[in-house]
């Protein structure tokens, strides 16, 4: 992804919520810029060292003195609003500690989950409102392809990109032309940051799942399966060779529970199976709390270890309170994430 | 639940996994006896002065010595067997050790997810087994009816429960007339235990979520809405009306992600949500890692509180490692459970 992004001519600020630990946001983001979902990681990789970070999510009011702490212990904490509530709030906050935060306007490029719609007049309104709010610096456009996880192919993703592209470089243009400053147009997903071809008039993209992949990514096309560097390590408790199943000590809680791929899989299960020793491969069909039950190996012996790939990387990781660092089957060393809120 | 237990006469073992809290297991079990469903459980309720803990998961090969270090601090650490090797390697490390496990058979009653068929040979040869091993003693017979929650009344759940009943003590009693010393007889699921009508040659139930109950509880029939003890504290960040959504800073992570009662209110979302100041109801109806999209409430204003009550409690009480313990609107206390294996 670092190579891509030097190819396309932006900063790489990966999303570290797909890991949540310091360890590996080093090897991606050695100038110390990150993207985080959560203020725990803020204070988390601010205390690691990390001096600019962006929290990808609208600003959630009552939030402002837990920022302002931890901006002031960074070179630049840059928040996000969609709603001019939140931003008059975050002015307020700022003001009166005699700061200013840089701000991104939100903008939804289609998704549909949050940030103004880039062809209003409301976008335009609270690019402005931040503009000129004497607490609040407008740093710039910010968008986020979440759709892009709905399509069944690269060409698809690509349109997806595409258009993730044209939407916020399109408003940014509109917001100059309307006389604002907006230095960065700042966007990506690791589908669309996969597969974009050009990004003329972006600044920088953030990527996250790239660090793990997992078998959404694959299915879709934006990964390899041999890529997936998360696994979560399981033991066969129980056979039940008239149904076809085993039963494996990794339920719903070490696993997560996403529906993954469904619309390019309908029989994607809950997690791909890989025997530690041997050849094969099973899904998980359920899961329970602690109980996954797993076809497609129904010879397992009871003891044996297997692998479960995730459905999704993120959710899973952000079950455990550490990675296993493993190369040539030996556990290297061992990272601690940040948890909790 | 301990009064219905009473009157029923049998023992309540409750199923501490739904809170993973020494603080609310004391107030379920003042005799000390409970059940896990991980390690990590039953070493956390060891520490604060439980006795007699059921470790309730066919217990996987491999955790032998744990397993052996938890039983030397406790009364009895009773464990599961669903297959002979496994029953094997727990004797071999128990008679290693000079020591004994107290091991339940684990019983298929027709939730199919994990357990010995109780119409098989295999069963009773199972159990014989385990009584003339040298390591092992046979403390009893163990199902748990989770297919309980596939039911869509009250009506339904009792067919279930009656039959979690018939079969276990069925099995109980074949084993007995085959010369094996059989004390306990142990059954359970909150949705059973609610409204199960007698239980004669039972001897302790297992309940577990009815120290919450949740949304799936209350659509099955078990539980009442009002009754729901634990809810997600979230903040609305956005708002947008043309789509009738806001958007709350609890995602899937906060609340988990379990599809919930589907099969009984195809609507139901992924948590229903009440605003903390004022009226109304929505539901949760997407999620990601850190964004709730809520429908329901569009007029709900930024900053404003919400309490979302979850679909499945275990899985959402497990997403926090604390609890702040509400009574008239104040925090009286924070509680912290145990996390991880």
């Amino acid at each position: 992804m670092a190579k891509r992004a030097r190819r396309l001519g932006v900063r790489l600020r990966p999303h570290v919520k797909t890991h949540k630990c310091v360890e590996i946001a080093r090897l991606q983001a050695p100038d110390g810029a990150i993207t985080v979902s959560t203020l725990a990681e803020a204070r988390f990789f601010a205390d690691a060292g990390f001096r600019d970070v962006t929290y990808a999510f609208p600003f959630p009011p009552g939030k402002e003195e837990e920022a302002l702490d931890i901006a002031s212990r960074l070179e630049s904490l840059n928040l996000l609003v969609d709603h001019p509530d939140a931003a008059r709030r975050l002015d307020h906050s700022a003001r009166g500690a005699g700061t200013r935060f840089p701000v991104f306007l939100k903008v939804d490029c289609g998704y549909g989950r949050a940030g103004v719609d880039p062809e209003s007049e409301e976008a335009v309104a609270l690019a402005r409102l931040v503009a000129e709010s004497q607490g609040l610096e407008l740093r710039g456009v910010l968008t986020h392809a979440g759709h892009a996880y709905h399509a069944r192919s690269r060409e698809e993703i690509l349109a997806v990109a595409r258009r993730e592209r044209d939407v916020v470089v399109g408003l940014a243009e509109r917001l100059r032309a309307d006389g604002l400053d907006v230095p960065e147009v700042s966007l990506g997903s690791t589908p669309t940051c996969s597969v974009v071809d050009r990004l003329d008039g972006v600044t920088e993209i953030r990527p996250g799942n790239y660090a793990f992949l997992d078998v959404f990514q694959s299915a879709v096309g934006s990964g390899d399966r041999r890529d997936v560097a998360l696994s979560v390590l399981a033991t066969v408790a129980g056979r039940y060779p008239e149904r076809g199943e085993v039963l494996i000590d990794a339920g719903s809680l070490a696993l997560s529970r996403d529906p993954g791929p469904t619309h390019v899989d309908p029989a994607c299960g809950l997690g791909v199976v890989l025997p530690v020793d041997g050849d094969g491969e099973g899904r998980v069909t359920s899961l329970s709390q602690e109980h996954g039950i797993v076809r497609g190996l129904p010879d397992l012996p009871v003891g044996e270890k297997v692998r479960v790939l995730p459905n999704h990387s993120c959710l899973t990781a952000a079950a455990h309170d550490r990675y296993h660092v493993v190369e040539g089957g030996e556990v290297q060393d061992v990272w601690r994430p940040v948890r909790g809120w």
